[in-house]
């Protein structure tokens, strides 16, 4: 798998990465909110020691215990989406295994005791599932998974009963977004059992027009059927934004091209950059990209600055404890340096 | 002395022009608004060809019959401050003699028979003031003025009699604009019978922070006494001007720069400009080029910007006759060319 923030794929340009999570339980343990800080690392490190008995991999990964670590290193993870916040926020048990290239996680004393993640460059989720099936199957020859004949693998939250599987793709939807018609594509989403959401997951705005699609539904319905659905779905949310832009492009070539390039300009002279318009004018400046009308700039560097602009990563690349002031400063010289060392 | 389009001083940075205008009229003639179309364009010729007597200047000026050439030629002169929008609007008996470098320039049938107008570079009211003078002087020995002896020079409007002279200075005041000052120093200015109005004269709004000050009264002082009153009004205002300035740079360094950093990223980056958002862009560029913090940048390409960046003479630069849309576009396209020929 390719590391999304590093690579940029030529299969679709607005698709940034695939995703797929399995979550699992293992038997006769209280799930994780029930569990006690004592009973939590215990069980956390019994699951890293079965982890690393998998010869084929266990080379590639390290493992951080979060009770080890500070909360801005924990948040640096968080927005590179390798955790979430549920982990950070049970940190004082909770662990993560991590590959080195940074394409797959396992999760432990999330909401679930494993919470397996492969994420990849691109529209490519069925590769991101044939890892994570290979590590699942490993992992349950050597755990015993909570397992119902009936409802599937069992679940901390019934809304993952089942396959325990979540499938999602995070997509760049500019133009449906200024065009407002993201609303409607989400209503129709919604019929087929996928969701749209912000760039941090559940409840966060769509900042810098980037979404992630993902199923809801995770029970009574085949693994190969979920994945199809999201393909679909995806392919269907790409062929909107893909006439949007053309609508836009042929109704208002100017606007969009006058819009895409102040954003550049902004970028690229700002002294002071909020992470929110950061992200809108990265949003502009990558649709540019992705449209043909900016050349010479790579995509991979628009990935970096997503994840390097947030306020945690940012502090930790400038090395920097910071106030929200001097974090837009920071900010805006941190961008200005990406776009003068192209 | 110097254009002050393509001339920058540094005496004062702040001050873009200097300028002296008298109102004189023809003993025994009716006041323009009153003159019809044959008698006016008659006058004009006899003051044109008057003019064209005073041999040590005469190789020095061209003179334009406004009734001769289409409007948007003219509306380009009034752009570039050389003639009024009263004189474009009598345009079927008023013209006017401009010198070749375009500092002096004598207007025809305007609201008076004769406004003679001298315009220099930078604070330099005095220099302006004797070059309008000589030329009065020589125009005064070869035609009969109307003049009282109580009243002084006649006018069509009362509030020009006595010496007919009106002085100002073309200022750029953005920090006073931005921390709200301004209407303060409108009032203080008033008081010692001076006015404050926007670039393009009475009832303009300051757009890109420039204004003109001037005096107000012309009845019952002494010449020397209204230019030193401006002199010290347009010290005053350097000062309370460049107060700000340091105000601003001391309590909100990040913002300014941010601000004027912006801007020039706007200049060299939009697709589309109206008129004011260029006038307000180049304003900031201007500041960031008075206060040092932009190095590289000429300010007479600024100047010639403000002038050149206006709807007509956009059009004779462009060469073409242009829609509102267009011209905004055309305007970004002009404004980037002269950044990226720096």
């Amino acid at each position: 798998m390719k590391n999304w923030i590093s690579n940029s794929t030529d299969n679709n340009d607005m698709v940034l990465s695939s995703r797929v999570r399995f979550a699992r339980n293992i038997k006769n343990f209280p799930f994780p909110h029930k569990l006690d800080e004592d009973r939590g690392k215990s069980l956390a490190k019994d699951i890293e020691n079965t982890f690393y008995e998998i010869e084929e991999i266990k080379d590639e990964f390290n493992n951080v215990d979060l009770w080890e670590i500070g909360e801005n290193q924990g948040r640096n993870y968080l927005e590179k989406h390798l955790i979430s916040t549920n982990l950070l926020n049970s940190r004082n048990k909770s662990a993560f295994i991590l590959s080195k290239d940074e394409t797959i996680s396992l999760m432990i004393n999330e909401e679930d005791h494993i919470r397996l993640q492969c994420i990849t460059a691109g529209f490519n989720i069925k590769e991101a599932y044939e890892v994570a099936n290979k590590i699942d199957d490993a992992l349950e020859a050597r755990l015993d998974f909570a397992f119902d004949e009936k409802l599937g693998y069992l679940t901390a939250c019934p809304t993952n009963l089942g396959t325990g599987m979540r499938v999602s793709a995070m997509l760049h939807l500019p133009a449906l977004t200024m065009k407002d018609e993201i609303n409607d594509a989400l209503k129709a989403l919604t019929q087929l059992g996928m969701t749209l959401r912000g760039l941090y997951g559940e409840g966060s705005k769509a900042e810098g027009n980037i979404y992630q699609v993902s199923n809801q539904i995770t029970l009574g319905m085949k693994e190969e059927d979920i994945l199809s659905n999201l393909e679909a779905v995806v392919a269907q949310l790409i062929s909107q934004e893909n006439r949007a832009r053309d609508q836009l492009l042929g109704r208002y070539k100017y606007e969009l091209e006058d819009k895409i390039y102040r954003s550049l300009g902004v970028l690229k002279n700002a002294r002071i950059l909020t992470s929110k318009e950061a992200l809108d004018l990265l949003s502009n400046v990558r649709m540019g990209v992705e449209m043909s009308i900016l050349k010479d700039i790579d995509k991979v560097k628009l990935n970096k600055l997503l994840v390097e602009t947030q306020p945690a990563t940012l502090q930790l690349v400038t090395g920097k404890e910071l106030k929200a002031k001097d974090r837009d400063i920071e900010r805006a010289n941190l961008i200005r340096r990406y776009f003068d060392g192209k």
